[in-house]
């Protein structure tokens, strides 16, 4: 069966905050050391199991000349632009009466554009193995990670480990962010996996799921996929899309779908969810520092200085994070990381769109 | 006796860096919250003591154009350029003939043009004193603080307590900057003042020391004095000011001189030595910052902020001292200030003048 697969890149992360910026999210952003962005190492890992005219990527259509920019080997005609974001469940839902007016049905597997991998060829045969489990019957299939600590960020998945399917297990249930005391106990249990926001599923099995679960949504789907390839396309897009209710894949679809299956990745994944993680995903130096750009350090240690052209000087700094932009510095202490939203904050208050 | 006034802007100070440049010394910066910068306030305060055109300014010639910039006031004919730094005897000698030329002898208040000031009116009546007693006899008067720790990076001053003449006292003799536990002895017996740097004595007994001290520098002096005016002044200090050994008034004369006299002055001074004077000149909010320019701090405090423009988004920070310009961001824990020369050591052995 014909495997296509949507990248989802319409998110507008603010933790990567001065480098990104409501113009520029983190999937279109540089955090590895080989100079690639987020969304461009998506694509390229996928590549093997997917040929490049069936690589989707969903995003907000302001994003859409980045797209471009940054993956010229992608069909235009497969950028497919939101006039406003609506969350995964619609995203995923448009996607999936775009292939399946190209393909009737397909595979689908669903991936985040700004997470990372290390090893690509065990997420691959995860994938395929997903495709498999897929294909065979009207299944839903979710990529899940082995936790390592009781992250209180993610959703979790609780899967049955009596009922597998070669290295899939048949999921119990989906549950939202936990708090920290109930994902200890999900450790415990060893019956939780940490919710990737991958997925493999058939279009048919998909669109079953959401005219089951979400009929609004499913009848405004086929109103819009009636449309495409004709010149109303834009119009009646433009006209359905926002007035779909916002909800995620997860809330709308698999906390009440059936025959949903879990395959654990043990491949390096990484979500990159904040600067703290440019320290896992670099290589730091003998004292600890992740440094690049023009950076002068002395008797400084564990810090992350993420600079440019301008010179930037630490002395006797311990774990910081330095950003500096053309346009403005942050300086943060690690464990204030998440406080790095409250300047955001301020800078709405005060109207400063330019910083945002 | 007409009063006149050396200002000594030569210094080439690095604990400013990246605000100081070699281009742009201490001297010449604003740090206060004034805006005026540092010799602008000391000429401001020397201003109701003696008159506008018996102030000279001897510095090095590569900052001619600064002080004529701001400094209009000042007549250009007492701007004394010395071709190259030949530390402070050569420099208050080359100063002194100038005054002799036009004055035949006058009085001659000698100040540093990097220091600062609380109480105007107590400094000019120390000054006042200070004619005085330099007027009535050839006396060296310069002028001590009470010290308040045992601050090693001054030179000291011994006192005797029971010679006095109105508030001076006679000096035994003039000490280099002490280690700390020398420092402390000094402080508990209560005989020593620091060496501000600032010193009252006629033209003649100065150029009277500087014969029998440092014979060399007034045999070139005497040369000098007798060109000025006439067309060959500046090729005559172009030959013989650089030919100078390089010596302070403290080590050539004040250490070996007779009647001396120390008037200790209780008027707020400053030297302004590093970032770290800035928390005490400037205001800190309510947290304990002292910020300027265009910044925001979340959850930081006790933080010196110098930035202009640019944004600058603190946030978890305490006790940093940070300094954004144009080119150069510098971010030092306070307590690590004295190693900012470090980063200025570095940019010198990869010859990145452009940064100095």
């Amino acid at each position: 069966m014909k495997k296509t697969a949507l990248i989802m890149a319409g998110g507008r992360g603010e933790r990567f905050w001065p480098k990104s910026r409501k113009s520029l999210p983190k999937q279109f952003l540089s955090l590895t050391e080989d100079g690639k962005t987020m969304i461009q190492l998506t694509i390229e890992r996928i590549r093997p199991l997917v040929r490049m005219e069936d690589i989707f990527i969903s995003t907000n259509r302001v994003y859409r000349e980045l797209v471009l920019e940054q993956l010229p080997e992608i069909l235009p005609e497969n950028i497919l632009c939101e006039p406003v974001g609506r969350n995964t469940a619609p995203c995923i839902g448009l996607a999936a009466v775009h292939m399946a007016k190209r393909y009737d049905d397909a595979l689908m597997i669903v991936l985040p554009s700004d997470h990372l991998i290390k090893y690509n060829q065990m997420f691959l045969n995860v994938l395929k193995e997903g495709c498999g489990i897929a294909q065979k019957a009207a299944n839903l299939v979710t990529i899940g990670i082995t936790p390592d600590y009781p992250e209180t960020g993610y959703g979790y998945i609780k899967y049955r480990p009596e009922e597998s399917d070669g290295n899939a297990y048949a999921v119990e249930r989906f549950v939202e962010k936990p708090d920290v005391e109930t994902a200890k106990e999900y450790l415990e249990t060893e019956e939780y996996l940490w919710n990737s926001g991958m997925f493999v599923w058939k279009v048919s099995t998909i669109m079953d799921n959401i005219r089951t679960a979400l009929p609004d949504l499913y009848e405004g789907l086929v109103k819009i996929g009636e449309t495409l390839g004709t010149e109303k396309q834009e119009m009646v897009l433009e006209k359905v899309f926002p007035e779909f209710e916002s909800v995620s894949i997860d809330y709308g679809i698999m906390e009440k779908a059936q025959n949903i299956f879990i395959l654990p990745g043990v491949f390096g994944w990484d979500d990159v969810g904040s600067w703290l993680a440019v320290d896992r995903i670099r290589k730091s130096n003998e004292s600890g520092n992740v440094v690049s750009g023009n950076i002068i350090t002395i008797h400084s240690k564990n810090n992350i200085i993420q600079g440019g052209k301008k010179l930037i000087a630490a002395v006797g700094l311990e774990g910081l994070i330095i950003v500096d932009t053309e346009d403005a510095t942050l300086i943060c202490e690690k464990g204030s990381a998440p406080d790095i939203k409250m300047v955001l904050e301020n800078l709405k208050i005060c109207n400063r769109e330019e910083y945002l």
